[in-house]
């Protein structure tokens, strides 16, 4: 009877193995795809695409054992050789190659020149062959960082307390918001596929007291803007025993707080490789949504059309505002109309007209949305009722409240465009692995 | 202007506060829902159900600052008292109370008795009463353990350099599988659920060389088994530059290793609560297909039906036997007939009936699936082509060979499942927060 006993150690190297000294003439073995060869003549640079980055392997004619043509570019290959030190070369080493075995070969050419720095396309072309495209190294580098923001919020909210949970995604047709839902057949029943865990987050309030969830939600919205998208990552939270609303934003800011920390230690080669330079997180701005608005339409000398919403550009400009007056990367937008947030948002005791809640704008972008929620079973029923909305469908979630809620709240951040916002990109599906969109369904 | 500068520390104590020395005799804040009232005349016992426990609060006639019949169970309180110790009180000790503040109240007694050990109801209830069901001790204690299976998978394999991705759980109809796909509407066109990670994760290899997702797949069987589920979490990983199906065993082998570990040393008290002996990891046993099949046959004298798969209950009959022989919780069945495998499955060179890839049996239940995958882009045409399949549709999944792809495989794990064997329930709904079957969309 043969066993499994455990992970195997490979003989093969990586290329943080080699910062450990005491390699330099020594005789290693790596495997890579060939990201470009570069012959000059006798000698030849190849460099090896590694999770970890960029490896130069050096083709000497004579002493390397086989023939530079048995190499092509995006082959996959193991190599032997000697490593030597190497200051021009990223990491500053190189392997002098003895001896190749060539693990799989590409059947045509690169569609698009994928080792180039940066990646010389269109969206759409880079879209089109996103599974190749994101071998470029600037392009992955994105997705390092965002899972660093996944990372950051996971470990962040359990040293906090809190639990993680897993929603379900298809559900039934609910009385919240019916436009924005996609519908689906589930064994000759209607269903909808969730645009948020809202509701499932609150029941598990009543069970954890602290949840959270790093899921895919799903919005039919018909926008085809640069920030949208019709399936995103978002990263949500939900706890109880709050005092208030800023408990929230709190808890958020410390969140921001620990994952600058992660990815300046843990993913500083990508950071580098991005060029981005972390925003700054030690105290970040709050101001009431009214007073932002009458704020920048004096500074920018700019009318207010609505009073009960921002537009895209007023948001921008507060975030200028903010950057110009107080050097801040966010704000903290709070008290929202009443009228533009969903039922379960709690109005504020002393003026009704505005909730409890709060969006928090990057640079002038909004990436969370959050607030306190109603806890009280009467007052939560007479909102639905003031609201015209019926309590068909909605008997589970209103019993979280009917047995006893603590005063609780909670946030939604979307990964895609906090990723965006932090790698200087201007459109969301450049931090989107596979984008989902009006006209995207592929790859 | 307000700032947030960061989280913000409670005056209210949590359970694992208490267990630093010192609070003898200190007055002190807590928190929670009443779990039970036991009125016993002048002294009454007030249990709180906290995110970490039970923490047992004491009334007192005339010492009490408050009227016994101001609290209900269901509420939600913020108590101050004094800690005393208290052998026979859940952790040691006890809070003699002072002063109570309501947070929130019940508007209706408990549908089910979730203050019991155990609850006694029916799955069927349970299910219809989940959110308030989810608050019985012994229930949740099953969602920290999967919490803590997911927290060891993704720690496991950051440890392993593998990159944590999201992939679109919407998508295109693909040539793959056919019937057990939910079909959506998406803007006019035509659109399916996921039903696997599988493609993406593959095209993710390309870049990352190991990538890992824990995300929802969607199943549209029709089976309403116990162990079947229509909505589930996979843990998916896929690595690249292996040199055979045995690595990715060897990974999984030690990502059980370490999360045994982490169950012991992090969840030690929800693994006592529900009264869990962990499954032992440190060699797991590997069998052919074949050979697993004829020894249930001659050791429990069954015929053998079907040559090409497995039965439940052979599945079963091998975890028996791997337990009777060899004192094993898992056994890894290898070697699995091709006709039974997907067409991305790897053929053993040896003999092309069979493919290079496994499952695990867990007490004779399958919880992972996985193997070598094939990565020649010839290879893997003329299996489609074999098979009749179309290549409309996949060109995108097979561009990623076509430009160069290193030997792989990977696995997915039926998180739930895993649950349910882990803690010992017989259906896997008894380990979903809210399951979706053949007849379940609510709650």
């Amino acid at each position: 009877m043969e066993f499994m006993t455990g992970t195997v150690k490979k003989d093969t190297m990586e290329i943080s193995d080699f910062t450990k000294a005491g390699y330099e003439g020594q005789r290693v073995k790596v495997n890579g795809a060939i990201h470009t060869i570069r012959d000059m003549g006798d000698v030849a640079f190849v460099v090896l695409r590694k999770r970890e980055g960029l490896l130069q392997c050096v083709f000497e004619q004579g002493r390397s054992g086989f023939d530079l043509k048995d190499l092509k570019e995006a082959a996959t290959v193991e190599i032997e050789g000697t490593v030597y030190s190497e200051e021009r070369a990223p990491g500053g080493f190189e392997i002098r190659m003895e001896t190749v075995r060539v693990l799989s070969e590409p059947y045509a050419p690169m569609p698009i020149e994928i080792s180039k720095w940066r990646l010389k396309t269109t969206l759409e072309t880079n879209l089109n062959n996103r599974p190749i495209a994101l071998r470029n190294i600037r392009e992955r580098a994105k997705f390092r960082i965002q899972e660093g923001i996944v990372r950051g919020f996971r470990d962040f909210l359990f040293g906090e307390g809190f639990t993680e949970i897993h929603t379900p995604k298809i559900g039934a047709k609910s009385a919240e918001g019916g436009a924005n839902l996609f519908r689906l057949e589930y064994f000759h029943r209607p269903a909808i596929l969730q645009q948020s865990p809202q509701f499932y987050k609150q029941m598990m309030v009543g069970v954890f007291d602290r949840v959270f969830e790093t899921a895919p939600v799903f919005r039919a919205e018909k926008h085809n803007t640069k920030r949208h998208l019709n399936e995103y990552t978002s990263l949500d939270f939900e706890m109880g025993y709050i005092e208030d609303f800023t408990d929230i934003m709190a808890m958020e800011t410390g969140f921001l707080q620990y994952t600058m920390k992660l990815l300046s230690s843990d993913y500083a080669k990508e950071l580098a490789i991005l060029d981005v330079t972390l925003p700054k997180t030690d105290q970040i701005p709050t101001v009431r949504f009214d007073e932002a608005k009458q704020k920048v339409a004096e500074k920018y000398n700019r009318q207010i059309r609505n009073p009960y919403d921002l537009e895209p550009e007023e948001e921008a400009l507060i975030g200028a505002y903010f950057k110009e007056e107080y050097d801040a990367d966010f704000v903290f937008v709070t008290h929202y109309p009443s009228k533009k947030r969903p039922f379960y948002a709690m109005d504020d005791p002393a003026d009704s007209t505005y909730t409890l809640s709060f969006d928090l704008l990057y640079h002038g972008l909004e990436i969370t949305t959050g607030g306190q929620r109603i806890h009280s079973y009467p007052a939560l029923r007479n909102k639905m009722q003031k609201r015209g909305m019926t309590e068909d469908g909605m008997e589970q979630y209103l019993a979280v409240f009917k047995y006893g809620m603590p005063p609780h709240g909670g946030l939604g951040i979307g990964l895609e465009r906090l990723t965006m916002q932090m790698v200087g990109e201007d459109n969301v599906r450049e931090t989107t692995l596979f984008p989902r969109d009006l006209s995207r369904l592929e790859p």
